[in-house]
């Protein structure tokens, strides 16, 4: 009788286990399905890889669209979380440029996915979880490492998060529309970050 | 009879100059109403404010493609004599800014039609003139001005009349893309032309 009560108790926490197992690894298998395959990666390929039947997939994802929502989620609290992380890196210049440089490989990954999931809407960062868009979640997480910046006197005076985001956004579209590697996003962002005038001016000799 | 002569020799010396300053007003009219009303602007409406009729209007220009041809011609000629005559610009670093704010310009009031030239591709300054794409044009007037920023050591070493082009063209789509106003090309410029460090680092206080 313990036997059975004990496996009576253990089976739906099992199920359960194993129910967030088979969602966190399709997740995981649809980001990079989606990643490389674009938005109309194969379902069926994508239940194969994470080890789950097609009507496991579906008890999870009814459609397509609740795949690209979970994904893009996922990849927005995964840079989120990244973001907080990099606070406690000790060089506050050094974790402006990690957080950029994840804000650029977020973009790059996400940005034919939210076209997606707004069905032609171009601007790519505003879906909405929560009631909070992705834009503002980013924003949020990103502003702690920028104020630090400010006040350690990194970032030259002025500069806002915003400012970043759109300087990121605006190579990563770039580098994608006029089909340069991915390498072309940190050529830019070392510019930028550096400046395109030479802090030493001469004359020339 | 030297009176007929003259007058035979008059008229279509005075018919061509007609048709040449007919062909001017028709595509200054149209590079306006294009950057206004972009690529579908009302033909009609531009023969009026050319003050020419419909049927000069169609033997000058057979096609709406014609027109928009003629009009990015016109306008890539535009900033090559302009990148020219900054070459005299005593200042090479304010050469350089007033350049880059020209390519910005010219990226803005050509984007849409660049697209229509090309009916979607998305490469927006590889249209063909004789031979030599915009791109190659822009670019070369540009070397002038960014090898003599170079000899002044004004620019950060290694930074090309490539990136630069590409960066303008990144805030310009990001401006687009994201409904900002014009103004936040600006911003993003001043920020890559001098940094987004600071050059000066303190321990806050």
């Amino acid at each position: 009788v313990p036997r059975t009560a004990a496996r009576a108790l253990s089976t739906p926490r099992r199920t359960r286990k194993d129910a967030r197992r088979n969602y966190a690894q399709i997740v995981a298998v649809a980001s990079a399905a989606f990643a490389v395959h674009g938005a109309d990666a194969s379902l069926e390929a994508i239940a194969r890889e994470a080890e789950v039947g097609p009507a496991t997939l579906r008890r999870h994802f009814p459609t397509r669209y609740h795949l690209l929502e979970a994904v893009f989620s996922h990849r927005v609290a995964e840079l989120v979380e990244r973001t907080r992380h990099l606070a406690e890196e000790p060089d506050p210049a050094v974790a402006l440029v990690l957080w950029l440089r994840s804000v650029g490989s977020y973009m790059a990954a996400s940005r034919g996915l939210a076209e997606s999931l707004m069905q032609g809407a171009d601007q790519q960062l505003d879906v909405t979880f929560d009631g909070e868009t992705c834009y503002a979640m980013v924003l949020a997480a990103g502003d702690e490492l920028v104020q630090r910046a400010h006040a350690f006197a990194v970032l030259r005076a002025g500069v806002t998060t915003e400012d970043l985001i759109t300087i990121m956004y605006a190579f990563c579209i770039a580098a994608d529309q006029a089909h340069h590697d991915a390498g072309i996003v940190d050529r830019l962002l070392e510019i930028a970050l550096h400046g395109i005038f030479s802090t030493q001016p001469r004359t020339p000799g």
